[in-house]
């Protein structure tokens, strides 16, 4: 037998359950957009990112630290909040030094799930981040789950694909037994050359670009190493390492 | 918008629920290897097969109407049983006639599910039944739901593949906004014209092939319309439309 730690890919937040999380390093990855945004605030020196599961409880926290509340609901800036889940929101002159309190539809409930199943470690992933994750996942020489945010338990291909670049970063360190990760890698494969060129394919984009206009935070969700930092969750705060 | 009939793929049981079962036509896929020995025993003229959920109620049914009980635990013929899963054991000469009573790990459990959600129409595909399988689809004109039935949830890639195969030839009179669809139909176009050469690299082909030595099952599960037959469940039994 290898001695090589595993790595697994779980589709959707549905089936988290049925990978062993204690002793994993979990990447939460919702490339469009949470976790894409949590890059570029950490990044461009966002003190801390604090992801919560309501958007009462972003407001209510934000005004007890002086942070700022943001978050989305189904594509859209979440009612009651100013600051919404854009990566190109959060630059260097809005958000340096400052706290972010973000919540999510999906990616921050995966979070979540991934905290309260016992995940030994927990670090945030994207396009934006590829490099950081995969040097930190080398490192570490401990199990990964690549943990795909999805969209509402659906799979979804852009958080698959980002699955499937850090895979072919690993494959040769790591022992892989899934179909997922198989599945992943030889979908990242094929489009890796024009991300951009197959984004209009996904069920996401639609929903973004055709609704919201977001084509500037499309291209920044799919380039490689823009906000290349990497997020750890420690007591309720994801921190550049 | 469209008037045609939606085509969602459910890439694992844990994900049915996401779809909307009650106006569709549900597809269980169990390509290795219940729906491929449902396939087989229907096209060797077995009166019906009857898919029940543990092996007491196999033995059970089968004593009370004079049928063969048959089925698998881990990919093995499970304890208690003297018939397997495989589709080389349904011969004419053995099944012809005779009442197949089936428990499986995942494809019997999936169609019980599917029936539990209160699906309209339930059928089995695989590809010995490819074609019967997309006639039987383009003719009800109805919804679609592909559901795959994975491994003890997991997601898997032979399900997957048959999942795009029946999309290549129903893309053009379906409405399809799926990134799990979408995935299917990359896979099966990269790896159709060699679909037994892409086999030694699944979970599944390993389990079957490494610790049972199933090459042949293996094989006969990857060939398309060996069993043409449209199996259709209703009221407890699949048999031939």
């Amino acid at each position: 037998m290898s001695n090589k730690p595993t790595l697994n890919t779980s589709l959707s937040p549905a089936l988290l359950h049925l990978y062993d999380l204690s002793n994993s390093v979990v990447v939460i990855i919702d490339v469009f957009r949470a976790t894409s945004t949590i890059a570029s605030a950490l990044y461009n020196g966002a003190k801390c990112v604090i992801p919560v599961d309501s958007v009462p409880k972003a407001i209510e926290i934000s005004k007890s630290i002086g942070g700022i509340a943001a978050g989305e609901r189904d594509g859209m800036i979440a009612e009651g909040l100013q600051h919404g889940n854009s990566p190109l929101e959060y630059g260097r002159e809005f958000i340096e030094n400052q706290t972010l309190v973000l919540t999510t539809t999906n990616g921050t409930r995966l979070l979540q799930m991934a905290l309260d199943k016992g995940a030994d470690t927990i670090i945030s992933g994207s396009f934006p981040n590829l490099s950081a994750v995969c040097d930190y996942l080398m490192a570490e020489k401990k199990n990964v789950v690549l943990g795909c945010a999805g969209w509402k338990d659906r799979f979804n291909l852009e958080d698959t694909l980002f699955a499937g670049a850090v895979i072919s970063r690993l494959k040769k360190d790591f022992t892989i037994h899934c179909d997922s990760s198989l599945m992943a890698e030889s979908m990242y494969s094929k489009h890796k050359n024009n991300l951009a060129g197959f984004a209009p394919k996904l069920t996401h984009y639609h929903r973004l670009v055709e609704r919201f206009g977001l084509i500037e935070d499309i291209k920044f969700c799919l380039t490689a190493d823009l906000a290349n930092v990497l997020p750890l969750y420690k007591e309720g705060k994801l921190t550049t390492k």
